[in-house]
């Protein structure tokens, strides 16, 4: 069974050595010393490594079940659930006002990767809840937000969104599901509702959903959607839980992975429900929340890259198959361990110099959340918004790509379930699909994001390369970091040109190249990140840093990121600059 | 539930307008008509699409179970397993002196791919019982061949095919299976095999298990392994079936996918063998089947391709979803359907243009063996001896990316069973895996295949590039095709030359580069196979072909690959001229 072991010495690293968050002027991050950060992510790492990680196969093996409309969550997860709400893990950056422990967004971030590497089908049920909970915090009245957030922090209650219906995710401007006002200023909530994460369990006592709804005789399309409050069981003014609502369980999802996770057909009928913020700006409400949420699935994907990749080093230096063409290095054994060969070593180093570039990417991205939220920072709203989709669809895609690799490194045995690396990919699947779809974080960034603001936080994104080009091309030691990330980036402000001086003539010649410039944005991200954090090993080693072995690692990981994937984005441009014409060439039916 | 359509005017056009099989000089081409081939095809064609397809979603959610011993396959796998007997499918390409129809192996093929694609799981039957018996029919005595081919080539009896042992796997040195030699010139077996697709069912009256085992007192490792052939059930001389041999199921293995096939542990007690070839030799006699069992695996991971293709086609037509940003194009509908949109073109393209490239791949591979084989062409052998790695590595490779891009066209139905997406995927991983894994395959391409002969073959493939692009460089209809095919085949040359200068120094700096020089190889084939499918529809279409729409579609799905895939030759050299100093440079233990 596969083992997990948080990586909190690599997650220190980042948040100290390269953020430096504890000089940084957000508030919040001054108590963020090495010591207390250090004691936060060693006790997330003893209950993740030790409670959630074992549940992971039993979640995958057992799946949830529905029996007479209840749903019963897999063996241990009720149980391992009451330690973390115990633990007060859910709320670890929410207000203190509503029993959160109001810690910035990058530490529950580094927290959430544990979280999501050892079991995301579990951590999944407190992840939705948060998602609501920051919902209501944004939207909801004083009244709302003291009645549903203070059981919804501490997980006591647990949330959903509720988006897609049977016949619309993307193009929520199709939905059918309708909200009538009563007199007494709730509305009746029906109609159906898919794939909803954490849709129902026994692990609380209420279950919050927000539920996107049309109020009949407003606006077509997408700008006469609102979003509601329908609680499982209804509340009353003191808190205490009635009658059960108009909810039910149509049928759990049968689905490659997240076992764990009870996705649920939910139906509505005549559900009593709150509208959440204004009538007709539900998917303003949303997309609040958007940033925070993608971030978070690009976590996933990164999260179970790091689980599955643990896994595939465990494996290598334990599997005995071969011998090193360069000599020996087992001589007492009837052969050399995997990792000796250096085809494995190229899969092995692809998906460490990939998780330890995409955390720091990812935290990076946290800590521009908190600049945005906490200090108002326009600049860095505007960054990672552009950012967002690089981060979902990015570290998703290739998150999976990893886990598939970590997989392979197990030969027949990665195929068998018995040995768990088979979930590591059926899990990271869906952090392609959900949360918006690659393809449209593509669309996104090509057709919104990109030119957002005049084309501002694109410049500002080339300037922070510049000026730490600049800043660090004369240090020698950073000369096989400096020169590749140049390249790619040129590539990266080829590639926007290209659709600057093409796009508009032709949109397609544009969104036929979205996806592409996804990955090659990407890399120059990760790019970015490895010389930031090969400046920071650089720095640690000359002030004399004990753990010499430490940062040499880093630094021959980033020049492996360096030389062997940044290559990448001269493919990428080259595909771009073929333009939409070979794409769109055929007609529908020719396919 | 997917559906499959079998491609015969797409086969038909690569046996006939590509590779010209009737005018070919190989013994048996000559009787391969385009009505006769066109027959055979569409004969498949409705077998598989109506009775094989729909069985493919029965195997994935029955599987098989082991009850008392007994294995028994999904519902509706008997039935339709007595219609392709009956059919004579599994002796297609078998000498009719043991009841087999003596068809070419390129036809074998092409059927072949239709089988696969329909139902991978269930075709593995036939398969591994192919395998076996081109195992008896090379290395057999006569009265080994007399006694178990005809029962084999019907597939009354099927095969299996046991090679791999608990600790090894690629290093089959260290198998442990043992060999006893007794009086009457029998062995007894005693050992334990996993992974051993087909290893039991309830569809053949026997089995018979080809067996990798050591004689006691043989050489060490590798060259102390035998051959045997071990009965399920002993069988008389005069082919009665008799007591039931010391063979059992040990249990049957959960996969991640192919649930139809029972992938066994098989556990041999004393069972009685019969020596397959000469004393140890057996690795030998596994080899000369080699090429075949891996190109099937090739086809394999393009024709699970081929049929989540055709599935994500028929949902981009039917998905109403967004607006195409160019203009509206079904004003009566609530939105476009979703393949309008240039990314989900983008995603069908990439899996056309290599579905399509990649089965012209297979063919011309198909074509060398019976080159090989009927005409005992050498330089035919050599070159297909390179090309297997590539075959098998790259196209199962890409084709599970195409399955997952296929998947993603689906959304968050992609994800969920009921739709029959995720099973591509689960299904296509395993060719990756088996019969070598791909990181084998690159090892076998660059270690062995490249300086085979003196480097021979691959300057044999070098001088057949260059010579079609000398040939239609002058052909404007061409130039498309010619200009990227020689830029792709110089970073190829390239790659190899790196290799001979810096693999001899260290032959770490080659092997680094062994998986993208495998795809690099591939992409080049594809490329080639493309330009040679862009002049035959050229040619076509000036010959006054009627169906111009489909010369057309070849013409422009072919620009797409050119343009767009091919541009990823210029990352793997870059990778590979990176050498081997990024890959090697961590300790072990610093993973």
């Amino acid at each position: 069974m596969p083992t997990y072991t948080a990586p909190v010495k690599d997650l220190q690293f980042v948040l100290h050595d390269v953020l430096n968050i504890t000089s940084s002027d957000i508030p919040g991050y001054d108590e963020l010393d090495a010591d207390f950060t250090n004691a936060v992510l060693e006790e997330a790492g003893k209950l993740t490594g030790d409670v959630l990680a074992p549940l992971n196969v039993v979640g995958d093996k057992e799946g949830c079940r529905l029996e007479n409309g209840v749903v019963y969550t897999p063996t241990g997860f009720k149980a391992a659930f009451e330690q973390v709400k115990e633990g007060g893990w859910p709320g670890l950056d929410m207000p203190e006002q509503y029993g959160g422990q109001n810690m910035p967004y990058v530490i529950g971030t580094a927290v959430g990767e544990m979280f999501s590497a050892s079991n995301q089908a579990f951590t999944m049920y407190q992840g939705l809840t948060h998602g609501a909970a920051s919902a209501i915090l944004a939207h909801g009245t004083d009244e709302q937000k003291d009645k549903w957030l203070p059981k919804m922090v501490s997980c006591e209650w647990t949330g959903t969104m509720n988006l897609t219906e049977p016949h619309c995710g993307t193009d929520l401007g199709l939905m059918r599901t309708k909200a009538e006002p009563q007199d007494n200023g709730t509305y009746k909530i029906s109609g159906q509702k898919i794939f909803i994460s954490a849709g129902d369990h026994d692990m609380a006592d209420n279950i919050v959903h927000l539920v996107l709804a049309k109020i009949p005789g407003g606006p077509d399309g997408i700008k006469g959607v609102s979003l509601f409050i329908v609680p499982k069981f209804l509340v009353d003014d003191k808190g205490t839980i009635g009658a059960r609502n108009g909810v039910s369980v149509g049928s759990i999802e049968e689905k490659m992975g997240i076992h764990g996770n009870s996705t649920c057909v939910l139906n509505y009928d005549e559900a009593e429900g709150y509208l959440l913020g204004q009538e007709h700006k539900g998917m303003r409400a949303m997309f609040t929340m958007m940033n925070e949420a993608r971030l978070g699935v690009g976590m996933q994907g990164m999260a179970q890259a790091e689980a599955a990749y643990q896994n595939a080093v465990i494996y290598a230096n334990d599997r005995l198959q071969g011998r090193d063409v360069t000599g020996t290095k087992n001589p007492e054994g009837p052969a050399d361990p995997l990792i000796v060969h250096p085809d494995i070593r190229r899969s092995l180093m692809d998906q460490k110099s990939f998780v330890e570039g995409g955390r720091a990417f990812l935290l990076w991205g946290a800590q521009m959340i908190d600049a945005a939220h906490r200090k108002g920072d326009k600049d860095a709203d505007g960054l990672i918004s552009l950012m967002t989709p690089v981060i979902k669809g990015f570290l998703t895609d290739e998150g999976y790509d990893m886990t598939v690799k970590a997989q392979q490194v197990y030969g027949g045995h990665g195929y068998i379930e018995e040995w768990g690396m088979s979930q590591f990919t059926r899990d990271a699947r869906i952090a392609m699909i959900y949360e918006g779809a690659n393809g449209v974080q593509a669309l996104d960034l090509v057709g919104r994001k990109l030119a957002q603001d005049g084309g501002k936080h694109v410049m500002a994104f080339f300037d922070l390369v510049k000026s730490f080009c600049k800043e660090n091309g004369d240090d020698e030691a950073m000369v096989d970091f400096i020169e590749p990330l140049k390249t790619a980036s040129k590539d990266l402000q080829a590639a926007s040109m290209y659709f600057m001086q093409n796009g508009m003539k032709n949109p397609n010649h544009a969104l036929s190249g979205s996806y592409d410039f996804m990955h090659l944005f990407g890399h120059v991200c990760l790019g970015l990140m490895w010389a930031h954090m090969a400046k920071a090993a650089n720095a640690a080693l000359v002030n004399g840093a004990e753990d010499t072995a430490f940062y040499e690692t880093k630094l021959a990981t980033g020049r492996y990121y360096m030389a062997r994937r940044l290559p990448a984005t001269s493919m990428h441009l080259a595909r771009i600059e073929s333009g939409a014409d070979t794409v769109m060439a055929l007609d529908a039916t020719s396919f």
